[in-house]
């Protein structure tokens, strides 16, 4: 007779509505894959009265009990979102003995230490493969695939939101007041932007990935983060004169001298590295590891039915330790704190540009100012009048964070300079890095 | 005290020498994240007299005996490739009740069904991720993180050799003889050429990857395999001006009505298609399930360092199950027979190219041709002279393979039709596919 594996499900938002429904429309393969009939058994909902599509036969209850105290019940798998209470109900379920799923990257990127702690304690599994990626396999390749490297980089496209507002400003040249009506219009935005716009929701994705592929603890307060506000239509238009694309990206990086590097920031992106490509919602995630080379991971990183099959991947593997009796799925893999690298002592060349005095001399003032702190440049050059003034972009070569501050500073206090318009750093892939 | 899982390694070539470079020098992530430390213990060389590096303290034998039946070997590792008698050791190796790990994609595409069997036969775990994608995670993601998904549809850039020497037709204009030179100079193509330029080494990809995808048996004979040997520099051209490139794709379908249709051939390939930017020896494969949507991975196909970085996933994989005092793998999972589609029944969109008599007239005479066999035309255009004749570029519109074998034959018969230059596929992108 075929075992059963029941499932409380936190949640019937977005996400858990792909869940109900991908279960019901894949049910056979889901059954076959899993050697296991999957089944939702109660839903944990704010208002149990209202009519849900693919409910039928399933308990909505707005008691968190009716699933915790539910001995039939395997498997919790959380989608409310947000820590609380979302982070107690994980804990109060491992207690009880249940595996429990999630997609909550808050949880995991503040708390995740402490999950794992308490489902190793519980003897009990805990994935959450669809917190970071949407639908895209990234926790269990990191976690499992890539185990022969020492993976010294991972950089990417995290944050579907923002790729879209870039995508259009780069498409059709608008503003990011006008993409950000237009992402809220279609649903892609929130009416507060702010997680997505200021960058925190890839920097908690960033974290996550950067504890995984170095196995050490990296969490949210870690994590410099800049988001895509101050982005604007001259930026995106020299970034495309200049060979690149302006993408928001979460990069982390290892190394045994400096630490750990971990920030998420708007980047110039040579336009023929795999990440520049990635438009519109999509999202990837490259990978360096000192023997795979570099590999990349490309799909869709939110939406209600890519999550699901996150989601349902992790229910699956569960289901399948269940049936065999013994549920053995790897954890997270701590192997020591590494140090965390200063955002000052961070690395990158950076795409400067400037409003200065239309005068003889300006260029190699400029020039100067930036040799003075140490900051070489490899080209300058004066583009266009605004105003009377004449515009300058200068791309430097790779310089300590530091010191562009520090140049930063001196520009501002000279006499000919009017304005410094933007400061973007330009990320050279790996494959192109010098030694 | 600290488990050591011993392995016998058959085969120091590429990839076998790839493996003893990595498991030392990533000797100690590799036993942080196996839980156990991984030690190879006996190689089989043709020569084991040779000094090779990376072997102190590992002994060389050019007797298989020496392996099958030392008790202290956990894990055979094959890496000799090709059928025989890699095949029969491995097979010998899973009656002693050892492990087995393997990158020979001849064996799994001819033989993968008989292999899973005596694996489960003597409850030990056969893992094969480098036999497609080389360093690329796609074997382990298929099979457990898109388990929520009815996979659709694989399409793949799969083989190295061929994708880097149509990205140097494309980049420098060269023709095959010249790119193929090159290829074998830098050691990316073999003296005998033939397994990569004719789609071989890709079907064999393409076989287990449908196999996989779809939960059912597909074997080399099954696949369709057109190479790379006939794409002139004037195909590639007329590609360019149209706004696609040409790639050697291997393409695994699963429709309900139609069956399973697997085939390998050179395809027109839109230029945003995410698999269109992966140049040169890397390899990448997009999958497209009812929830996920697209996913792509993508990386070295190839290569010494990137194969043994898989190969060792693999190993820790088993070695992690031998410390908990089991292994168990998820085995290939086949749900039943699936029928296989026969080639004429395909669908695609064709590009063809023709020289016809320069005359009123003849374009008309093409375009009814065409229309004759049931072969509608997306555009026909006159493109140049070439010795007094007409130059002629048509792009059908998506007709079954029947239809245009059939409009290939009534053209030749065709007085006013010199001759047939090019027929190559044009393989709309799941994303723009019409319903």
């Amino acid at each position: 007779m075929e075992k059963t594996v029941k499932i409380g499900l936190l949640g019937a938002g977005t996400v858990g509505s792909g869940v109900l429904q991908v279960l019901r429309e894949n049910a056979r393969e889901v059954s076959l894959k899993a050697g296991a009939s999957v089944e939702i058994k109660t839903v944990l909902v704010r208002d149990a009265k209202k009519q849900r599509p693919n409910m039928e036969g399933i308990v909505a209850t707005d008691k968190i009990e009716d699933i915790l105290e539910d001995r039939e019940i395997d498997i919790v798998v959380e989608l409310m979102g947000g820590l609380h209470p979302a982070r107690e109900y994980m804990l109060a379920a491992m207690e009880a003995g249940k595996h429990v799923v999630t997609a909550n990257k808050d949880v995991i990127a503040q708390f995740g230490a402490n999950m794992f702690d308490a489902a190793e304690k519980n003897h009990v599994g805990f994935l959450f493969e669809a917190s970071v990626g949407g639908g895209i396999p990234i926790i269990r390749p990191i976690m499992e695939c890539l185990t022969a490297n020492r993976i010294t980089e991972v950089m990417g496209i995290v944050n579907g939101t923002t790729n879209y507002m870039l995508t259009k400003m780069t498409e059709l040249g608008e503003d990011y007041q006008t993409v950000l009506k237009e992402a809220q219009e279609k649903g892609y935005a929130e009416a507060n932007p702010a997680a997505d716009v200021e960058g925190l929701d890839a920097a908690r994705k960033a974290a996550i990935l950067a504890s995984l592929a170095f196995n050490t603890r990296v969490t949210l307060p870690s994590v410099s983060v800049e988001g895509i506000t101050n982005i604007t239509p001259e930026d995106i238009d020299y970034a495309r004169q200049l060979g690149y694309v302006i993408k928001l990206l979460a990069i982390a990086k290892d190394s045994p001298e400096k630490g750990v590097d971990v920030r998420v920031h708007p980047a110039f992106l040579p336009k023929d590295h795999p990440l520049a490509s990635v438009s519109d919602v999509f999202n990837a995630i490259f990978v360096k590891g000192n023997a795979v080379g570099e590999a990349m991971f490309y799909g869709r990183g939110a939406g209600s039915l890519p999550t699901a099959s996150a989601v349902i991947a992790d229910i699956v593997s569960l289901a399948r330790g269940i049936v065999n009796g013994e549920v053995r799925e790897v954890g997270f893999q701590v192997f020591g704190q590494k140090q965390i690298c200063p955002i000052e002592e961070t690395v990158s060349a950076y795409y400067v540009r400037l409003l200065v005095a239309d005068m003889p001399g300006v260029l190699g003032a400029i020039a100067t100012a930036f040799g003075d702190e140490g900051v070489s440049l490899n080209s300058v050059i004066q583009t266009r009048k605004v105003d009377n003034l004449a515009e300058i972009v200068a791309i430097t070569h790779h310089v300590k964070h530091r010191r562009i501050a520090r140049a930063q500073r001196t520009l501002s206090a000279l006499p000919v300079v009017t304005k410094i318009s933007s400061v973007i750093r330009v990320e050279t892939p790996p494959t192109m890095e010098v030694a």
